[in-house]
């Protein structure tokens, strides 16, 4: 089947398809989440219908990170937060590599190229999440640490009631991919690309230097800057609920087949969908459609096809 | 200048390139390192004569993760060294990337695409170093930490003169480049690519699966195969001297302008490099060259562009 036929499409995993609720995240509990994952995005390639990039999530990942950095600071130089998500990018991009080249190989298409660009994503240093940092990382401290980090590292700190005290950073809006150009050249080339891990490592420029910044990108607004910047005609982004819902978890929920772009609007003025969970994902949903995006499709894992169909889960156009 | 001019080279950068001797280990320091190594690195790129692929070491980083794992191993699950590895991929390539790209864009040049991509390096499972793991890796221990280890874990451990008892593991022969597609296809279109860190993650292929093993393989070893995997015509391996040496560090010695393949073998079998330093850097400079490479060019950073034209450090040809 000739590419061009294909429909390029940024697939946004959710934090599921790495780590389960519960799980102690042993490499060897990631890898085989992410074997089940995998078996489900690869048959989206092998159908021959889809061209497509994987993005993911790291918190997880990236909060176990933060915490061994805390445990050996003695021994070891701390990383800062930027650093810290290179290294789950390197950690999960490797897995989900991995397992798609496995899956492929599996089906008789090991000749199905699969690379993990790292990439970087940016922000502007004058975002006003910077103002306001808002999003916990890493490990719990006691007020005391806290009171100690507040004066030693200026970090902003914030009581997690009754779980004890968090780092807060910023999480700003992601402006374009640094490596947009590279996924590109892949995708043209019939690579499947892992890209935009954890939102991307949040670089700022000044002048004509890029420089890491410690802050969290949403990743779901990331995926879309990437579906963006790609050229994708489809924002699939998976989570653990298999629609969007009016009055979520409420007696009468109700879930959303298709929404355009003003009335997902409206339902977001109305304060149905959860702020830092669906609601970043319908936000994402309309800056795409809105941007040239044919659509976007909010989803499980163990919905995909019948959702691209427009069987289930949610549907959002312009 | 069209493409075909240009000569593809694989550039293999030395230890020192990203943390010095002596220097501890935090992220400005190895940042700090890196824009001094990438403006030299960046200039053959801008020089419009070269189209090169970086590939880098990792020991010091995947020693310090390693470290870190194991004082906060009773909170956070450790990681095998595959992992360990990935996650360094991730911090340097990170490095590399973001360093390069402002050394082009202060050049005027930021349109020159740059991509670090994640790196799997295919070994045989039958790799005779496997019966005889002899590369140290990670934290030193004490001995009965070290006795806990081999019955705990089945570690191989070893005791390093005076300083304790370390983990061996074994160093085995890199066959291919897992994503060797891909960066060539990053190639072609002009991109930078930055690849193969720390040798690239091990993997052996069982049945139809691609899986992680906790194994070293050498970074020159691995560049040389990178250099074949995407037809290189010169392999260009940086070291912390100008040039190889005969009767290296004696009164007598001599440094090398050029070598043939026999010349090196001879040179190899009077013991004339060291085991674990230069010698697998002639090793794979002959490889090269015996693979259909050009030449391999062995000196130090700041001679660069002189060696690359023959007036110092070593070249071997066939």
């Amino acid at each position: 089947m000739a590419s061009g036929e294909k429909t390029l499409t940024v697939v946004a995993l959710g934090g599921n398809a790495i780590l389960k609720p519960g799980q102690e995240g042993t490499a060897r509990q990631q890898i085989e989440n992410v074997n089940e994952t995998m078996r489900q995005i690869g048959k989206m390639v092998l159908s021959d219908t889809y061209k497509i990039v994987v993005s993911h999530g790291n918190g997880p990942q990236v909060g176990n990170l933060m915490l061994q950095n805390e445990i050996a600071k003695e021994e070891v130089p701390s990383h800062p937060l930027d650093v810290c998500g290179a290294e789950s990018q390197g950690f999960i991009g490797y897995m989900l590599s991995q397992s798609l080249d496995n899956v492929f190989n599996q089906n008789g298409r090991g000749d199905i190229p699969v690379a993990t660009v790292l990439t970087q994503t940016l922000i502007d240093e004058d975002d006003p999440a910077f103002e306001d940092p808002s999003k916990p990382v890493g490990p719990f401290y006691t007020e005391e640490a806290a009171e100690r980090l507040r004066e030693e590292k200026d970090y902003d700190m914030i009581e997690d009631a009754g779980r004890g005290y968090r780092r807060v950073v910023p999480s700003p809006e992601p402006l374009a991919i640094v490596e947009k150009e590279p996924i590109r050249q892949l995708l043209a080339a019939h690579t499947v690309v892992i890209a935009a891990g954890g939102g991307g490592i949040p670089v700022v420029r000044e002048g004509d230097k890029l420089l890491g910044r410690e802050a969290v990108i949403d990743k779901d607004l990331a995926s879309e800057q990437l579906a963006e910047d790609v050229g994708a005609k489809v924002l699939l982004i998976l989570t653990d609920v298999e629609s969007v819902y009016l009055n979520y978890n409420e007696p009468d929920q109700k879930p959303i087949d298709r929404m355009t772009v003003d009335e997902a609007n409206d339902y977001i003025e109305q304060g149905h969908f959860a702020r830092g969970s669906m609601k970043p994902k319908v936000e994402a949903g309309i800056k795409f459609v809105e941007s040239g995006g044919k659509k976007a499709v909010i989803t499980s894992l163990d919905k995909v096809f019948e959702a691209l169909d427009g069987e289930t889960g949610t549907t959002i156009t312009k």
